[in-house]
């Protein structure tokens, strides 16, 4: 669901300076969020992402020890991106608790759209995947979704305390069950290259929410 | 979620017979069942699923035109055998509706628990992977949610019949936030390699329907 601006194009030999070298490799990893979160990581040839960056093919192990840790780091900066994202939302005061999940609903859902519901979750793609994935990457995306659940649960935690959520409710549940179903919700809005699955999940979510 | 039989090695040069023949496909399509349900598609070379049958490589298209019908023959064969799954539970009048939805529930959990939660929904998976596959596959994966869908609301319009959910529930939305949900769940279950996002998200689920 990440705005990912556009990369330009560059061509020739792998870089000989340090400053180089971590510009391409900068380049490389917004290429590979690009291409992974629309097509996965199986079906993504690491050609394919250097060919973006127009990097010769074979240079990729000048920036990257392998496409296995090349995946752990799209895993990392994919998490943090949306954890800002969140933080954005969440901690904006001057919304009521439950508004302010609604506005990072609506950010995410704007992500999709504005990229024609072409492109997922980088974390909910390599989940689906975890099967055909190095082993590492599972305690990666468990954490990932761990700690977004974290940030929703303590917004639910304020909605509880100001009395828009009820006392009884389970902040930290009631987050890992929005977290369970949007990904499902991704998942659909992919498929059916709509808005509508993700309209679907979140009223459904927003409506079943217990009132304080 | 299927739970497949084990089938037994076979070696040798393509069948001659059309008895052969038909055996085999039904091989290739029972191991495709078994290793797309656990990798999806991209990551599953069609010489895996020939070695698992003991068909030599190469001779895949005695069997099928391309890897692009096979998945589509994969895609009717798991969708039919959810559709049985799905009556099998939901036209039991033994039970009141909402019990059946529940055995449903129960039944899809046994299957992920008796693969270890390696294998996932095929048409979740193939969903997720939507944007690496022949764009034939959309419209055969949105028909068979749709479908699902139009089973689970049936049951759900017989609760609503009864007094068991409210009047003014939408069975076919709320059958459509399941599956929508239930498919986040499974992706879940598969990563965490637990039952636990499926029962957090059935607890929800049925927890939040509106009551008759």
């Amino acid at each position: 669901m990440e705005n990912q601006r556009q990369t330009p194009r560059r061509r020739g030999r792998p870089p000989k300076s340090r400053a180089d070298l971590s510009d391409t490799r900068e380049l490389l990893l917004r290429a590979g969020l690009e291409v992974l979160t629309e097509k996965g990581f199986a079906a993504t040839g690491i050609d394919e992402i250097l060919g973006r960056v127009g990097v010769p093919k074979g240079s990729f192990y000048h920036y990257f020890e392998s496409k296995e840790a090349f995946g752990l780091q799209l895993i990392t900066r994919y998490g943090d991106f949306f954890a800002k994202k969140l933080d954005r939302h969440l901690c904006n005061t001057t919304l009521r608790p439950l508004e302010r999940l609604r506005a990072f609903v609506s950010d995410a859902m704007d992500g999709m759209a504005r990229h024609d519901y072409r492109r997922g979750c980088l974390i909910g793609n390599l989940g689906q995947e975890m099967g055909a994935l190095p082993e590492s990457f599972r305690a990666h995306l468990k954490k990932t979704f761990f700690d977004w659940q974290e940030r929703f649960a303590a917004c639910l935690l304020e909605a509880q305390n100001i009395g828009e959520l009820s006392a009884e409710a389970k902040p930290y549940q009631v987050a890992e069950f929005f977290w369970i179903g949007w990904e499902g919700a991704v998942l659909r809005a992919k498929l059916e290259q709509s808005a509508a699955p993700l309209e679907l999940f979140a009223t459904f979510f927003f409506v079943s929410l217990p009132k304080g």
